[in-house]
């Protein structure tokens, strides 16, 4: 890896040994904090989830289905990853959600330390579910935790179904994969079966749930292994 | 800017001064390389395009009709820049065209270096067009100059319009829009002309061209733009 960017081993500056020993001390710094969260989050009880993705494809509105179907029946909260605009924020609120924005500017990722940060400001109570919606980048976000409990990798049918094989780190650190816009799959050359062997090729392990936001086919999967993942529901 | 993944002013490390410096180091050596890479293409009256996108925009799909309907008016070469997989390489070589794949491995982006070197192993023609398909990722490669002549930025009607809003560095650094899978519109709730409010808004001087890769809509815009650009023409 290199600084800035974080690049593979091909990748050769002058500075090499520099750049590694910042980049450890980053990751290194990020990693503790990133336990510090999960610690956090498991004194109170939070379900925290990592939302990961390509930008565009559709982690807000699956967020904004799931958080009017499921309000009467969970206690959520949510923390909005961009690198600008406070729109999906906007959107989440709209949804009667508690949401803060973390705007990263020239940043690609979300880390532990804006978590951290955020957290202070928003007394969760026990007992909920958080969704941490990252910055849209298949890439770097791989490389934080953010102390999450799963990190789930949305990808929708209207990019390649090899996105596993590109990306694979990403797909490899998740525990589930939602393939979302099912309802455009009669529109657009995706082979759903080919990306189900892809994703399970790069990670044997991951759970696979297909949903449409638009006609709701698939959510019911969706809300199900939510609801099975809180360990005390909200009442 | 943080080392890693080149993160924002937000973003604060016990070691920033070090983070800061070895940035500064690589984005300058980078800029060295991209400026040699310039000369090279000005020398050889190489019409090198930059092509940047989130992953699934059509990057792949729209070269392949390209130089599939371009082969005998223009001289083509392409790299494509992925972490993993020659998939892309693969489906651009079945078109005929030389390409050459760069895997980045846990990189984000494509840099100078890379290019720089890559070009020494391919013997281009003069009086050609190189396409350069960077990683899938609006935000990382926004800060890596290549050499290019032309950035070119694809977004895709799957995608929301606020994508030139969220990701302003990667649109404010582009010279083009291309809007792709105009087809999808009528099953998608993309809004065309609040894109285009958008991308104008962060950067005034964009050039747009709305395109589906499928039907072929557009697609006659796109070519005369690029045979525009070059200012020999093979023949």
């Amino acid at each position: 890896m290199c600084a800035t960017c974080g690049c593979g081993p091909d990748h050769h500056h002058k500075d090499e040994k520099k750049v590694l020993d910042v980049e450890q001390d980053i990751l290194q710094e990020n990693n503790l904090l990133a336990q510090r969260n999960r610690g956090y989050f498991d004194g109170k009880n939070i379900f925290a989830l990592n939302l990961v993705s390509s930008p565009g494809s559709g982690k807000t509105s699956l967020l904004e289905r799931t958080l009017r179907d499921l309000k009467e029946e969970l206690q959520f909260a949510v923390i909005e990853g961009d690198q600008q605009t406070a729109n999906d924020a906007d959107r989440i609120h709209a949804t009667g959600t508690k949401v803060t924005q973390i705007n990263t500017g020239k940043g690609c990722h979300l880390d532990a330390h804006m978590i951290f940060h955020a957290l202070q400001g928003m007394k969760l109570p026990s007992d909920s579910v958080l969704f941490i919606e990252n910055v849209g980048n298949l890439v770097c976000p791989a490389m934080f935790d953010l102390g999450e409990k799963d990190r789930v990798v949305i990808m929708s049918v209207t990019e390649g179904e090899d996105k596993p094989l590109k990306y694979p780190d990403m797909f490899h650190s998740s525990q589930l994969c939602i393939i979302n816009k099912t309802d455009l799959l009669p529109y657009v050359p995706f082979d759903l079966e080919k990306a189900k062997e892809y994703l399970l090729k790069v990670n044997p392990n991951i759970e696979i749930i297909e949903v449409s936001c638009t006609n709701g086919e698939g959510l019911s999967v969706w809300y199900e292994w939510l609801k099975s993942k809180v360990l005390v529901p909200f009442e």
